[in-house]
């Protein structure tokens, strides 16, 4: 495959649907209206199998249907989808397979010894773990990672226009590929996931760039989708860096203005660029995260 | 009871349990070592049923454990605990109470129907949503709230020490009374409500800070644990505007130096104090704000 476009998809802020306008008060009491994101539940079925409802913005029930069963194992790589169907008015996505899935009738025995599947869902999410190989010989360039800060920081997105939003981005070397927002934690990694399978988008030769913290879940997710380079702006949790280390991915973060830390597997990372001629985060950038902040 | 002292409960970031020192490398290729947050699994058991896996910093596994029964509704005011058994080398905890708790039997009927327990929990989450009042008389004076995120900030935390991790305070007038930290997106509220739970302390005169977005779930776990007034420093999203205001909850979000936005319930907002008074945030505390930032 050829080299990627920038931005084949990236945020809409202008959508009527993903932002609502809502009247309050300020700090000294003047009436005002603010923009604040939508969150709205979307129910997942695989087959005629319930799985779970998340809160999304629902700009792209498919993608996140399709990338949240991928990401959780519940969708193999052979599994062949025959439809996705969306209904808006009742909430609900249901993802269509030609044979039962394997996942459907693990399930069905792991009910009986588990009341709760979060559990279950988060050994699932492991299962593939330890066997995938990351590429070696991927590299992060210092001057590719500024300008994708860049870009993406300056891109026209939901974050800047009403905040209180999490943002993922697959990347190529200093390009920005597929930028997604949503509310829900995971949701953004995973409807890149499912645009990856969707389009049949390899990871090879790609980034990942996440406003959100480096925690166990997110190095999980950025392995099983076969990516050896996962950056952020934001902390690490100690055992989001083990098992990373693990599983020999780069986690750089921290990463704002010039500044970056790198925790694992930092023999990837190609210091190409003089930081002393990396500018600060633009102060108006700055406010706006800080005011609005937090993805949190 | 009478007033409460300020910070019964405060963050201990010199618990060496609670971070932990890691090498790598920063923007100008330099070794470094830096502190990042512990995040460890939490198997959570209500008598012989086991609920819930969470991921946790693991310092207050019984409040954690009550508290997550009590916003989820699995533990009503008249079940009686008669014991909380931590095991640290196995990370579980389990919940004993007198009696079998209704929680056990309803689930055991849910099962049945729904596959994953995740939508299940988060119908019984909102199962007493609609019946809860909250004191129409309790007021939110805009010096106290200065004061509150001043004192909050300047705290000696986990966050300034190795940010990527969460605040929630229950708060009384001008005064912060339990300071939780957590990797977990609901555990700091979780072990509020765990330690108010266990200790009787009653939600009367109460406000709540948190340093994340003012979603859904913030809001429905402030309104179970009946406090009327929830501010945060992050952004709001729609649903959860719309949530508070149904339930009549004062919502104050954005609250950065003297900046603040209400968008529900803003006739509890008195304006005693001028703004123009109130300093903005200390740069040191933006700049490790901003470069730890997220708890995303």
């Amino acid at each position: 495959m050829s080299a990627m476009d920038e931005f084949i998809l990236r945020p809409d802020p202008a959508n009527p649907r993903l932002t609502e306008r809502l009247g309050g008060r300020d700090h000294e009491g003047r009436e005002i209206e603010t923009a604040v994101v939508v969150e709205r539940p979307l129910t997942l079925f695989l087959n005629k199998r319930e799985i779970v409802t998340m809160m999304t913005i629902g700009d792209y029930p498919d993608y996140l249907a399709v990338g949240y069963l991928v990401n959780q194992n519940m969708l193999r790589q052979d599994d062949e989808i025959v439809g996705i169907d969306y209904e808006e008015d009742i909430e609900t996505v249901v993802v269509r397979t030609k044979r039962q899935t394997d996942f459907e009738a693990k399930l069905r025995k792991k009910t009986l010894t588990s009341g709760c599947a979060q559990g279950t869902i988060f050994g699932d999410l492991m299962e593939r773990f330890d066997e995938i190989e990351l590429p070696k010989d991927a590299v992060m360039r210092t001057s590719w990672l500024y300008a994708l800060t860049r870009k993406i920081n300056t891109s026209p997105s939901l974050y800047l226009e009403a905040g209180a939003i999490h943002g993922c981005v697959l990347c190529e070397e200093d390009r920005p590929l597929l930028y997604m927002e949503d509310v829900g934690r995971h949701n953004a990694v995973d409807k890149i996931a499912g645009y990856m399978r969707l389009h049949g988008i390899s990871p090879k030769g790609k980034s990942f760039y996440t406003t959100g913290r480096l925690t166990s879940e997110m190095v999980i997710k950025t392995v099983q989708m076969g990516i050896p380079i996962l950056a952020s702006r934001s902390g690490f949790t100690a055992w989001g860096v083990a098992l990373a280390r693990k599983a020999g991915l780069t986690l750089i973060g921290r990463a704002k203005g010039k500044r970056f830390v790198v925790l694992s597997g930092a023999e990837r990372v190609l210091y190409d660029a003089d930081p002393k001629g990396v500018p600060d985060e633009a102060k108006t950038l700055q406010r706006k995260a800080s005011l609005e902040e937090d993805a949190a």
